[in-house]
């Protein structure tokens, strides 16, 4: 039987797996111009937690007692439309749903050959490209500059430090275990990480770590590991605020030492970056990103849950720092 | 007998008349290459405050015991340099001092039939240039855009206004006395005037004052005010950080709602600036801002208080929102 992931409550803080439902859902069926397809791997993102409160931001709410939607790598099951054939690997916003119609034009038909089709969620999919357009775009790193990226270990804070040593830059990484700062240095080649959690004063350890202070920061993470790494910002620096992972669970809006000042003082810059805005420069930033894997220069790491009811699991996962990559679900 | 103020201890929290000592200075005796010049006006700006702390910032901080530094215009009373004559009007860094030589290198000599002398401290002096290119490098106001200024009836405020209002922006100032709003709007033509000491809940305020929402914010204060704009701000909104004279005197790091999630939903950009890092396009803006003082289409407004030894009481005067327009102290 088909099976479908409702949003069953709004989630009060943080995310538990009451607030999704598994349900049987009837199959649908193709018409002129859909595809049915068969999900295949399903990406869980931390913006979908926005988009489970009723808050109004740059996307809608999920409705409760509905699906949740999100990025998913499925089959073609069925055609209905001339460009393209059964067994055609397709990306599209869909439902968390095993099988479901979708119009044929809303999705985007994947190279097989190129990369694992997984990496499309991930390296050569939003994530790669927040890090590829975020870092160059606004953060317009020089050779020999210092970068410090929350969230390193994650989807796009891994890319992000890759892309800053191939700029010639000197990369830090944050991180919330061991295991993650070791795969950041030994895997990835960051000249430091720092976890967070096992290090009692963040901002020394920044200043030990950034011998020539911060020139550009990537933030995935927000809150107090921000407020260490913007103590240590150079004249001239630049902010990415990509994500605010720690904040998002937030029932009331967090405080904390004001950046103005320190913005102020050493004319920073500080900009919110949001990948859906960049669209027309995707092409470009995929090009770029899958030429840097074919070359070796840049390493790709994905945490792969497999079957599709562990979905509000791994999500949930998210905000407990449990993967190291990208995470996502594969559907046998 | 000749005068100067020294900084007799640095200010903790708000500077008060006690941090200053008035002192009989010996005459000095100008040399090859210097000027002996005569203090006019002197300049009570915002940011001395910083150097009034031993902080290390972007200015190095006075030393105890010696005396104050700041923009003065003053007139030439002797002249060893063939570029200078006596009854020059020059503009230059000098210390808050009666009589003192300086080397002519050091100082810009003033024409005198543009506008009044004074005016080279406030709208065609660093006040005016950093309202000039804050607004237009950093702001880029677009016709039809909504422009929001704290300390606007400020030195810098009062100019951003103006020249957002000659751009074709709707313009909203918030100062802290109804007779600034009044002289906003009546004098000024601002669009809408928020007194912040009167108003209850600001967010409300600019919320209705700024029916289209918040594109550009001048902000010359920070702390709560910024907090109330910062919550109205639209999609790719510029926030131009100039100044934060709400948090000059605080004696600890002040707290308050974090922006970055504001930021990055709407994908803003928030920028420290400091207008001594663009002197290349001093001579473009002066140009500018001459010919709309020219063409009436620039206002302008000091506060002058006349007498060396009030010094001291026009700086910490600033600190209360003593001043409508530029605060300076003439010398007679």
């Amino acid at each position: 039987m088909n099976k479908q992931i409702l949003l069953k409550s709004r989630p009060i803080g943080k995310p538990v797996a009451d607030n999704f439902e598994i349900v049987a859902f009837p199959a649908e069926l193709a018409k002129d111009g859909e595809l049915l397809v068969k999900a295949k791997y399903v990406s869980v993102d931390p913006y979908m937690r926005g988009r489970m409160s009723d808050a109004k931001s740059y996307v809608p709410p999920f409705e409760v007692g509905k699906a949740i939607e999100g990025s998913v790598i499925a089959e073609v099951i069925e055609s209905h439309h001339p460009n393209f054939k059964v067994g055609d690997a397709v990306l599209a916003s869909l439902k968390w749903q095993e099988l479901q119609t979708v119009p044929a034009v809303n999705v985007t038909k994947l190279a097989k050959n190129v990369a694992p089709l997984s990496y499309y969620l991930g390296v050569l999919g939003m994530p790669g490209l927040a890090a590829y357009l975020g870092l160059l775009d606004i953060g317009k790193p020089e050779t020999g500059e210092t970068v410090v990226i929350s969230g390193a270990a994650g989807a796009v804070g891994m890319v992000v430090g890759q892309i800053a040593r191939i700029k010639g830059c000197k990369v830090v990484g944050i991180a919330g275990t061991d295991e993650k700062t070791e795969f950041l240095v030994d895997k990835l080649r960051f000249d430091e990480a720092i976890n967070y959690r096992t290090t009692k004063n963040m901002n020394e350890a920044i200043a030990t770590a950034c011998t020539k202070g911060v020139d550009i920061y990537f933030d995935n993470v927000g809150g107090e590991i921000s407020d260490a790494v913007i103590a240590n910002i150079n004249k001239g620096a630049r902010i990415i605020v990509c994500g605010q992972i720690s904040l998002y669970n937030n029932t009331e809006i967090p405080t904390g030492p004001r950046p103005q000042a320190m913005i102020l003082k050493k004319r920073a810059l500080m900009q919110g970056f949001i990948v859906s805005d960049y669209v027309s420069r995707f092409p470009e930033g995929i090009k770029r990103l899958t030429q840097w894997l074919g070359e070796g220069k840049l390493s790709y790491q994905e945490t792969i849950i497999k079957g599709f009811e562990k979905l509000p699991e791994a999500f949930t996962g998210l905000f407990e720092g449990k993967n190291t990559g990208k995470m996502l679900v594969e559907i046998e």
